[in-house]
C-alpha cells in the first residue's frame, strides 16, 4: 500500500479527535484512502501541555518550519482556529503544493477568497468540511451533491451553544443566565460565550454556505446579526401558546438576484423538523429548485463528529489524487451579489409590550399597527386589572420597515411602558 | 466548453424530471460539470405515448442499439427500472466503457455485485444516488462524507406510500385501507401497491444501503420482512398512549462481525427525529463511531427529487474524468457476513391481546411471560364488564425468541381469544 505523510497544526479538542479516528479506524481509512496515513508532525504551541491522547513526542514539534521544509509531508490539516497565524501557515503550505484541510470558520468566512485563490493558483486541493456544523457533511451536500440544483434558501441551526440554552430555557423554563451557566458547566459554552450567544460564530457560517450555495462572496458585515441574549422566560411560553418554539437561525435566500442573509432568534412552528432539534445538535434545512426540501441533521461539534469531518477531507484528498490533481470547473464567484435591506425583509413579527391596563390601548395600538400596513394575526391580553399587563402581538406577514415605523409610533403613546421583546417569525 | 453526449432509458415520471433539471439549471450544470450536456437519445417503448415533457422527436428511439453503438454516447441513464432488459442494456453499454448512471434499486439490490464488477473491470463510473430515498444524499454520504467512520447502524424511513399511509393513519386516525386508497388518489401508491406495503421496495433500498455501509454483499432474501398491512387504529392509538409513533424502518446493524437486516413495522418514541418525519418524506438516521447520530432528511420521490439525485450523479462522472477515470480503492466485499437470526434480535414488544373479561386473566399471561425471561415494562386493560376486553402489554428489551414461546403457550389459554399484534418498539 502507498504512504502519505500529514501534518497536524493544532492539538486540541479537534485535532485529538483527529488523531483518534485516524488510530481506531486505522484499516478502515487505509482501504478507503488507498494510503497508510503517518501523521509525520504535530504543531503545537507548548509542548508540554497535558494532552488527552497519547502522542509520541518525537512527532511534536513547536516550530511550522519543521513541517513546511519537509518536502515528503503532502497534507496540511489546519486545526488551531483563529486568523494569524494559521492564515500564514495555510499560504505557505499551500506554496508548497501541500494540500490543506481546515476546520477555521473564522478565517474561511473572513478571508476564504485569499485562500481559496492561492489553492486555485498552486493547484492543489483546499477542502473545510468542518468548518460548519462538525460531523454533517453539509459542505459535501452542496459542493456535490445538490449540483443538479439552484439552491434558493438555507435555513440553519449551526450553533450548538445557543441551541442547548434555548433548549434548557424551552424544556426546564429556565432563563438564559441560568441555562448560559448550565452550558458552561457542561463544556457547551465557551467562559467568554460572546462569539457564540451573540450570533458571531453562526453568522461566520452561514457566510461560508451561502459562498458555496450562491457562488458568491459574502462580506461578513452584509449579514444581519442579532443574538439570543435578549430572550426570556416569558417569550418562550408565549411562543409556545401560540405553537412556536425559538431557535437561532441563520437564514440565506435568493430572490431576483438578490441575497437575503441574517442570522437571529426566530419563532418557528414546533412541528417544523427544526423545531425538534435539540440541545447541542445542529440541522441546516436546504432548498434547492429540484430537490425541494432537505435537512441534514447531526452533531455540530465535539472531537469525534467535526474528526469525522476532517478526517473524511483527508481521505477525499487522497481519492482525488494527491499528485495529479486538477480543480473542478467552476464559475468566478460573484462578488457583486447585492444584500437586501433588513428593511426590505418580509416576516411575521411577535410583539411584547408592557401598557398600562387602560381601556383604548389595544385599539390605540391595533389603530397604529394598521396605518402602518401591519395587520395583526392574533393577540394575547394577560393579568387584568393590573397596574403594568403584558400585551402580546403576531403579525401577518409585513415588511420590517413597517414593524420599525410601527414600534416608534407605539412607543410614543403615553399607555406603553415599555417594548419588551419583537421576535421574527418564520413561516416555515 | 467541451461537449459530452448522453443517453436516458426511460422517459417516465423520473426520466421527465431529469429532462426538466438539464432544460431548467442547464446554466449552473455546464460550469459545475465543466460540460454542455446534449441528451443525444432517449429509449422509450412507444414513440407514441403522450409524455409531460417536451422532447424534440428526433432524439426519441425505441431502439437501443441506436445508442450502444454510437461511441460519442458517454453516459448511459437507466430510469427503466426492472431486470430485462434495463441490466442487459446496462451490462452492454459498460461493455462499450459507457460510464452508466441509474435509479434501479431493485436490480442493484438483487445483481449489484455482478453490475458493479463489470463496471470496475471495464473501468467505468457506476452512479446510483437516486436508487435510495430519491433526492436525499444519502448514498454520497456513506461513499464520500462518513469515509472516516465504521458505521454501526442505520435506521431508515425509505418508503414514502408506506409513511404516507401511517401519516394519515396517525393523525387522522384513519385505517389502513382508508389510507391506502387515499394514498392511491393522490399518486403515492400504485395500484398494485404490493411492493410498498409489503416492505419489498424499503428490503431493496435497504440491501444497497447495507452493502455500502458494512462493505458487504447482502442478499435480499437475508433481510427479514413485514409490512404494513397488519397494522390498525387502534395499534396506532395504543402507540400514542405509550408515547410512541409506529413507522416503518428498514434497520442495519453491525455488531461483532454479525449483521442484524430487517423491515418491519416499528413503534419510536415520539420525540425521536424519525417520528416527525411525515407523509410521503423519507429520512434516514445513520450512526457511525466517529461522526455519532446523523440522519438525513427530504423527499424520497417524485420527477424533481430523485431527478436531482441523477443529474447531481452525471455531473459527478463528468467531474471525476469521463476519459481518464481510475475507481477509488476499494477492499473487496465481505460476502460472508453472518446474517443475524431474528430469533436472536434483542427488542421490546408491545402486544396486543383480546381476551375474555376473567379474573385471573391477567396473572396467567405475566405469569407465562415471567417464565419466559419476559419482563413487562406497562400494561393497559381497557374495558371492564364487557365479555371481550383488550389487553396491551410493553415489554422490557427481550429476545424475539423469548416472544415467541411466550406467544405459543398465552394462545393456549381458555380466556385468550385472539393475538390481535405484535409490533417491535425499537428503543432509540
Amino acid at each position: 500500500m502507498k504512504k502519505v505523510r500529514i501534518a497536524i497544526l493544532g492539538l486540541g479538542n479537534v485535532g485529538s479527535g483527529v488523531w483518534k479516528i485516524l488510530d481506531k479506524n486505522r484499516e478502515e481509512i487505509s482501504i478507503r484512502s488507498g494510503y497508510e496515513i503517518e501523521v509525520a508532525k504535530i504543531l503545537v504551541r507548548n509542548k508540554n501541555k497535558a494532552r488527552n491522547v497519547d502522542v509520541p513526542e518525537e512527532i511534536i514539534t513547536t516550530d511550522f518550519n519543521d513541517i513546511l521544509e519537509d518536502d515528503s509531508i503532502r497534507i496540511v490539516v489546519e486545526l488551531m482556529g483563529g486568523v494569524e497565524p494559521a492564515k500564514d501557515y495555510i499560504l505557505k503550505a499551500i506554496s508548497r503544493k501541500k494540500h490543506v484541510v481546515t476546520a477555521n470558520k473564522f478565517l474561511l468566512a473572513t478571508q476564504g477568497k485569499e485562500i481559496l485563490e492561492a489553492a486555485k493558483r498552486e493547484g492543489v486541493m483546499l477542502y473545510f468540511e468542518a468548518s460548519v456544523a462538525g460531523g454533517i457533511p453539509i459542505i459535501n451536500a452542496i459542493s456535490e451533491s445538490l449540483t443538479a440544483n439552484k439552491i434558493v434558501e438555507i435555513l440553519g441551526i449551526i450553533n450548538g451553544t445557543t441551541n442547548f440554552i434555548l433548549t434548557r430555557m424551552s424544556h426546564e423554563g429556565m432563563e438564559f443566565d441560568e441555562a448560559l451557566k448550565l452550558a458552561q458547566e457542561l463544556g457547551f459554552a465557551e467562559a467568554d460565550p460572546t462569539s457564540d450567544i451573540e450570533g458571531y460564530d453562526a453568522m461566520y457560517k452561514l457566510a461560508i454556505l451561502s459562498d458555496l450555495s450562491f457562488n458568491s462572496i459574502v462580506h461578513v458585515d452584509s449579514i444581519y446579526r442579532e443574538g439570543i441574549t435578549g430572550i426570556t422566560a416569558v417569550d418562550i411560553q408565549y411562543a409556545k401558546e401560540f405553537g412556536y418554539t425559538i431557535k437561532l437561525l441563520a437564514i440565506a435566500k435568493e430572490k431576483n438576484g438578490e441575497l437575503e442573509l441574517r442570522v437571529h432568534p426566530a419563532m418557528i412552528p414546533s412541528k417544523h423538523p427544526l423545531a425538534n432539534v435539540n440541545d447541542a445538535f445542529n440541522a441546516i434545512f436546504i432548498k434547492g429548485n429540484a430537490v425541494g426540501d432537505l435537512m441534514l441533521y447531526g452533531k455540530g461539534a465535539g472531537d469525534l463528529p467535526t474528526g469525522s469531518a476532517v478526517v473524511g477531507d483527508i481521505i477525499s484528498v487522497l481519492r482525488n489524487g494527491i499528485d495529479d490533481y486538477t480543480a473542478p470547473a467552476k464559475k468566478e464567484a460573484n462578488c457583486q451579489f447585492k444584500v437586501q435591506s433588513m428593511d426590505d425583509t418580509v416576516c411575521k413579527y411577535y410583539l411584547r409590550f408592557a401598557v398600562l391596563d387602560n381601556p383604548g390601548t389595544l385599539a390605540d395600538i391595533s389603530s397604529i399597527f394598521g396605518k402602518n400596513g401591519v395587520s395583526l394575526a392574533s393577540v394575547i391580553q394577560k393579568g387584568k386589572n393590573e397596574k403594568e399587563v403584558p400585551l402580546v402581538f403576531i403579525t401577518h406577514e409585513t415588511l420590517e420597515r413597517n414593524i420599525n415605523e410601527a414600534i416608534k409610533e407605539i412607543k410614543e403613546l403615553p399607555s406603553v411602558i415599555k417594548v419588551e421583546n419583537i421576535i421574527r417569525v418564520e413561516n416555515i
